[in-house]
C-alpha cells in the first residue's frame, strides 16, 4: 500500500503530514517557519518537519510515494516566486528540486490555498457541493474556487479574495493596495492594527503580553483567541473589524458566483471556528443579493490539516 | 432562411431587432420603457416595439421562426417575477405566454444581462476570449460570466456584479442595501445622487434643464453625455465616483476568477464609450492583485443592439 507526504508551507507555521492510500493521517508533525533568512532556511525546515512525520510513522521520507507540497507565491514546474509572507522570498527558488533531493523522493508543488480548498472538496466540509468557495483566514485570507467540480484557475491566478476591495481607499494592506479585505482581516494586518492602536494611540490590551507570556514573536491565532477568552475590548474591536470585512468580501464574491457552499478554514478560520464562522455568516447576510439563499458557510473540516492532506493529493493525481 | 426577433427589455428602453440565420440584424425598432402601469403595460409596449422591427423588415411576426426575450428579474419558464427598475413587476407575469399569443409566434425567455454577455462572446468583443465578465452599466450595473466558455450561474443566480460590496455602510443602493458598486455607479442611483447634491446641497448643475430641454423624464445617458460635453461640475464629480466604484469591483471580480477579458455594455458604457472605457481600466489597475497582466477591457462591440441580438439567440438553442 503507498504512502504519501504533504507539507503545508504557511506564513507561520510548516505543517507536514503522513497519510495512507485513503488520505488518512498516520502521523504529523508541526514547525515555526523561520521569520528570517531565505528560502534555502525555510526548505531546511519543511523537509525537517516532513521527516519527523516520517519517523513518528516508522518510515524513511525516501520510502514515500511521493510528497506534495502546498506553496504560497507563484508556481511553475518546481520553482516558486514571489511567495509572500515568507522571508526574502521575492525572487524564484527551485523548491521542488531541493526538497527531492533532500528527501529522496518525487516532490509536486501545487498552491497552498487551492490544495486545502481540494481537500475540503474531496474529503472535507465541501463533499456535498458541486461549487465551494475555499476561504483561508490566517496570516493573510487566501481563497480558491471549486466550479463545477473543478478547481477554477482563470489565467493562472485566481483566487485572490483576499484583494476584492471592501473599501474604496481604505485602509492600506499587507500587499501595499488600499482597502482590500485583507487589509481588515489578514492576521498580520490586524496584528499592525492592534499595534497602531496601543502604541500610538494608548489603547490598552493583553495581547502582546499574551504574546510574549506564550513566547510567540507574532500575535498568532492562539494569542487571538485567548484574549478573546479575557474579553480584551482592542482585541473584540480589531476581530469585529476583520468580521465585517469577511462577510462583505465573501458576499461579493457569492453575489458573482453563486456557489452552493463556503469553507472557511486557515489558522485563524479553524482556530476561532463554529461561533465566528456564524458571526460571519451574519456579517455576510445584509449584502447577499439573494439573501433568502444564503450558501452554507462551514469550518474546515480537516482543520489545519487540510492544507497537508491536500497537498498530499498533489502526489496521486501525478501519480 | 430562417428569420428570428430578438426584444431587450430595460429599464429606460425597449429595443427589438429582427436577424437572419447569421445574426445579422435586418431591422431594429426601440420604444421607451413605460414608467407608470404594470407588466401588461410593458409586455404591450414590448409587442409594439417588435411589430414595428418586423414592419421595418416587411415581415408578420408569426413568421418568425420564433422571438428571444433578454428580460430583468427572475426567470423561470414563461414567468418573470420581481424583475427591478420596471413598473409594478413585484409579482409574476407570464410575459413569454401574453407575448406568444399576441405575436403568434414561439417565444423564449433569458436573463437580460446573459443574453447581451452570451452576445457580445459568441459574435462581439467577447470572440478572442473563453472567459468573459459582462459589465452592464446602465439603470443598474447588470452583470455575467462565461467561463471556459459556458455561461456560469451557480445556483441559477450568478452574475450580480452590481451588488458587490466596494465601500462597508456606504452609500444606499437602489436595491436598499448598502455599499453596492451600483449605489455609486447605476444610472439610476447616480441621478439620485446628482438630484440630492442639487436640491438639497444647492450645488449647480446644467443635468436637469439638459433633461427638459431633450423632453427627458430621466437623467439619461444621453443627457450625461451632453452634460458632460459642457463641462458639467457636478456631472463630472457623479461620474468621477462611477468610475472609482467600477474599478474597485470589476477589479474584485478579476482578482477572483483571472477572467481574460471583460466587456463594458449597457446604455451607459456604450454611450459614454472607449473614453470611459480607458478610464474604468485604469481605475481597476490600482486593485488589480495581477497588475502586470490586466484582462483586456473592452467596450460592447455590439453596441445597445447586442441585448436584442443575444435573446435572438435563445430561440436558436431551444429551435
Amino acid at each position: 500500500m503507498s504512502i504519501y507526504g504533504g507539507i503545508d508551507l504557511g506564513g507561520t507555521k510548516i505543517q507536514a503530514v503522513v497519510v495512507d492510500a485513503q488520505s488518512s493521517p498516520l502521523a504529523t508533525a508541526r514547525r515555526a517557519t523561520p521569520t528570517a533568512g531565505g528560502p534555502a532556511d525555510v526548505a531546511a525546515e519543511m523537509q525537517k518537519t516532513l521527516r519527523e512525520a516520517a519517523a513518528a510513522a516508522e518510515l524513511e521520507p525516501h520510502a514515500l510515494a511521493g510528497v506534495g507540497v502546498g506553496s504560497p507565491g507563484r508556481i511553475e514546474g518546481a520553482n516558486v516566486t514571489s511567495a509572500s509572507n515568507l522571508p526574502d522570498w521575492e525572487g524564484t527558488f527551485p523548491l521542488g528540486d531541493v526538497l527531492a533531493s533532500a528527501l529522496g523522493c518525487r516532490v509536486v508543488l501545487g498552491n497552498d490555498v487551492r490544495v486545502a480548498t481540494e481537500a475540503e472538496f474531496h474529503l472535507g466540509a465541501g463533499r456535498p457541493y458541486d461549487s465551494l468557495l475555499g476561504v483561508f483566514w490566517g496570516t493573510g485570507v487566501g481563497g480558491a474556487l471549486i466550479l463545477a467540480g473543478e478547481t477554477w484557475l482563470g489565467r493562472g491566478g485566481a483566487g485572490e479574495i483576499g484583494h476584492v476591495v471592501v473599501e474604496m481607499d481604505g485602509a492600506r494592506c499587507t500587499c501595499g493596495r488600499r482597502g482590500c479585505m485583507e487589509a481588515y482581516a489578514g492576521r498580520a494586518a490586524m496584528e499592525l492594527h492592534a499595534r497602531h492602536l496601543h502604541e500610538e494611540k494608548g489603547r490598552g490590551t493583553d495581547l502582546f503580553k499574551l504574546m510574549k507570556q506564550h513566547q510567540r514573536t507574532r500575535l498568532t491565532s492562539g494569542v487571538w483567541a485567548r484574549a478573546l477568552e479575557h474579553g480584551d475590548k482592542l482585541a473584540i474591536e480589531v476581530l469585529d473589524r476583520a468580521v465585517s470585512a469577511l462577510g462583505a468580501g465573501i458576499a461579493s464574491v457569492v453575489n458573482v458566483l453563486d456557489v452552493e457552499g463556503v469553507v472557511l478554514g486557515g489558522g485563524l478560520g479553524v482556530r476561532l471556528g463554529h461561533p465566528y464562522a456564524e458571526r460571519i455568516a451574519g456579517a455576510m447576510q445584509p449584502h447577499l443579493f439573494a439573501d433568502s439563499q444564503p450558501p452554507q458557510l462551514h469550518v474546515a473540516a480537516l482543520g489545519d490539516l487540510g492544507g497537508a492532506i491536500g497537498a498530499s493529493l498533489l502526489v496521486r493525481s501525478e501519480g
